[in-house]
């Protein structure tokens, strides 16, 4: 049994979800990634979100570009949270992946994060499990302090180095 | 067996897609219609395309507005070709609806219709079947001229009252 | 301590809003509602969201219109899931609300709903509790069968009375 | 006579347009491919259609960028199916291009597929002489298939992989 | 022979552009107003263009919504200037319409003016015509004298009345 | 003299305008309010402005929709802050007049507001005006606190009446 | 004297308009080029339009990027036919500056061509002097010819060769 | 004590933000500039921006892309003017941060520049500042005339060369 299970649409997407995958090994959570399309493969995505139903994953992660089904399909099949995560398009640059995926009629609602955003739907399905984890509450607590402190770390850096010193040595 | 199955998300869809209905009378071709859901009745919807695949159903019209994934899922599982209409949404005036209509990935195309469009999409079915049915030629050109003919009376009319009272008529 | 806590930026929010507090009532899931502001009242919504942290509360909706700011000062101040509401706007339809809504930073998730879309953040939030609460899993799984039948329902309806009679009926 | 004529309105279409010929060499479908433009060409596109109609070419694909009005010109001078391809332009990256094919009026429908989707357009041309071609459709069913099976294999490789050597091996 | 041929896609575009007719009528210049559809009546609008340029008509003025094709097929049989006036689509509120008219193709220029301004395309082709015509130069710049004269005077009313009592003055 | 000069491109912005007119009247700064438009009265606009800044104006408010180029002529010829005010348009919402005040040249900055958003611009006239005002500065910090509070005492409203009975009593 | 005058808000803009200049140079019309910006040399701007209708300058071609207001406010101070070139802009490809340059209010048309159109922009700018010049009428309509049969040559290549070969030798 | 104290969300927005910087060196304006954000810097913002006042900070520059929330934050927690910069993102490039910087709720006026307008921000800082210093006055006019003058320098230039010799020289 997996907590959450990572849906995209392509192989091509991976770049962009591997960072999902990233979050759930920095908080060792149990996860499965899957390549699995609304429109190629229907009855195996079908089947691999109601298996995962019953064997007790808890959030689903689906990404897609464009035409952007994928998380809508999840939604219709597993009854916990989707959390959907449009994929930046080549012409339209992930406004059609966005809307949708984010623009779904009442009764099956998806957990929409920003164009590209793989780390963020990651974060978030900790979170979702956090709301029941201690100890990943805790993990999610110390990641979030460690965020802060990397933007108030840089930011000692900017006033002690200036402008142009900072942007010299950062172009390095 | 019906030639053209018609589908749409909601029946707050058919008071505009009872215009592709109409369509179908007028031509005498056989079609059923269904309010059956992407999202709410999954297995009902793949069910029905099935069957009609089966049944010998010749084009499907889906229609959904929002994140309209329906078109989509009928590509998924009916092989012949699937109208889309996107249907005009609430915010987004229908631009969500288009964009999550006609944005198919490769391999899986979606014949989009503009929003609202129920008519042409009628008419695209009627297209279609008309491709290897000789009598529906025929219809379909008068329809075409009967469609020029119009256009060239109120040119008539036009020309003989001048705008003003051209207008004025109109008003009435 | 209450389960959910939903904060609107301006009360005239509120007949939106209200679908999310139908769903808790509907779910018999505790919860409170605070007209808050991220600009009028930073202090005020500041407190609110870590004395509800301390309380307990798992799960946070925000809706806010415009340069909609609340989710991610929610996200900011509240470790937990926070979903996001993008509330209509008068010239931009909730396209600004939706884009200031969805595109957070990496390290800060909102889990983001369609335009006005209040009764899918109140599921959301179901969803995200019922992931640790069997009997709400049970609830909401009778939530879903209602819906698809409430479709399969109109669906025999206008099979029934066919497209002419089921919109002269639904007109009266 | 060719069943299908591809139109395209100028030849830097047909880098994209390569897509929509080479499916019909895959599929052994008779076509022409042909630069006419809806501006420059108008008689000789007029021409071209008519001669289509006679010689009994069943579907037209027409594609063109920004102000795209070539398949609206098919669509007013072959009365059978004519699909649309909205080519990507250079500032508007194809919105226009979409919007100018697809938004066509009452009483004269293109069958719109997505920005630059060339491969879309040749198979739902497909479809429709499929509707009428045993043959033609036993080589549709293979091809959907073969796409599964593609989509299926690489969710294999993924899995037995993981998502950091599929990556690393595919950048290779 | 008129010196202005106006063409509008669709009688329901009257009501806008009569406008335009109205600028004819006050600057005195002959013109003739047509309802021709690019789509639905492409040989008469041809026909049409052609007789308008051989009988000596300088401008031709075309109007159209959704798709809009028009002004781009006037600007392919007709060589002199041709004025494109997007009409205000339901949906996509002239989106469509202004980017099919104006983004058109190098060498096929049209000279689009904003979404429904009638009256700017008939003052446009008054300009027009004025380049050649002393007598329209001098009625040409009294009319813009007396739109000058217009704001001064409703400045010199507010500033009087002040912004209470002018508002008051003409809500009544 | 007046602090604050406020101009816009036509009466019909007025009904708008008039709420950046009540903040100046609130806060007891002396303003003159102007319908002076950048295409049609030039020369005078250019006048009103080279006065405003002899007389010792020290801001400059203007307001148009559409094309809306006030601002931007304000900025040209006002050296002191120049805060532009997109007026919604008809068929574009704003979207149009926002981009064309907005969107200026490096070296001519205009402080743009929300769309419609003339409350917004007084009050950044206020701000401006008060880096340099004890007396303004007290009241600013006043009115800000007054917003505080009604929001506060809305909350207060719906905690004790809850969200049913807040919401009936508001729509009498 | 010359008949067309072309303005730039910026020397950046001149790679594009450089094929405006073309076109006036194949074209043998005289023209000035000039680069003044509307809002960092009003005053240069107005005095070179004012002294170009005094010379009798038939036609103004303004471009500009971003908020462009170069073309309107050279039709607040020239009474000629005015034609406005939108220029790309870097972040939203022009669509500011295409709004900002044709949406304009009554009273006041510019003539706009697409995006980066300058080449357009000149050929319309000869349209309007051919409707007084025949020599102009016969160079232009010699020019539509050749464009008709550089398309009609590409087409004759491209049957002659097939897609493949016609792409491999353009790609050389 | 700095007049001016300029944010950033990331670190990453100081290759666009050191045009601010660059105007401040430049006017001789004392300033400090920080990366704090507003969403995972909540309390560290707040704090900067209190003491910012207390100090006697006169003007605040807030720079963020995407869901662009800093400068709203800023102008919720600092009384004074707050001039937002919408920094360009990667995927809507800077339309979801300008939405999210302009929209701003009744009562919190946010000063917006363009997509990436540092320097037009630095700008309208100066000219808020000269409102009360005759010094900066002095300069603003310098720095107004010396833009001018480029302008008509490269005007002189571009008339001397001509357009060809121009664009050549300047490729260099």
């Amino acid at each position: 049994m997996n907590k959450v299970s990572i849906l995209m649409g392509s192989d091509s997407d991976l770049p962009v979800m591997k960072e999902a995958c990233e979050v759930m090994d920095e908080f060792g959570v149990s996860y499965d990634v899957n390549v699995l399309s609304a429109h190629r493969t229907p009855k195996q995505t079908t089947q691999h979100l109601e298996a995962a139903a019953k064997s007790g994953t808890q959030v689903v992660i689906a990404a897609a570009g464009g035409a952007a089904h994928l998380a809508g399909v999840c939604a219709a099949h597993f009854n916990g949270p989707v959390i959907g995560v449009p994929i930046e398009s080549k012409s339209l640059k992930g406004m059609d992946s966005l809307l949708s995926t984010v623009q779904m009629p009442p009764g099956i609602p998806v957990a929409t994060v920003g164009i590209n955003a793989a780390k963020n739907a990651g974060l978030l399905a900790i979170k979702i499990l956090a709301t029941n984890d201690k100890a990943l509450r805790v993990k999610l607590n110390r990641y979030m302090e460690s965020q802060t402190k990397k933007v108030l770390e840089r930011n000692k850096q900017l006033k002690k180095l200036g402008y142009k010193k900072y942007l010299a040595q950062n172009e390095k």
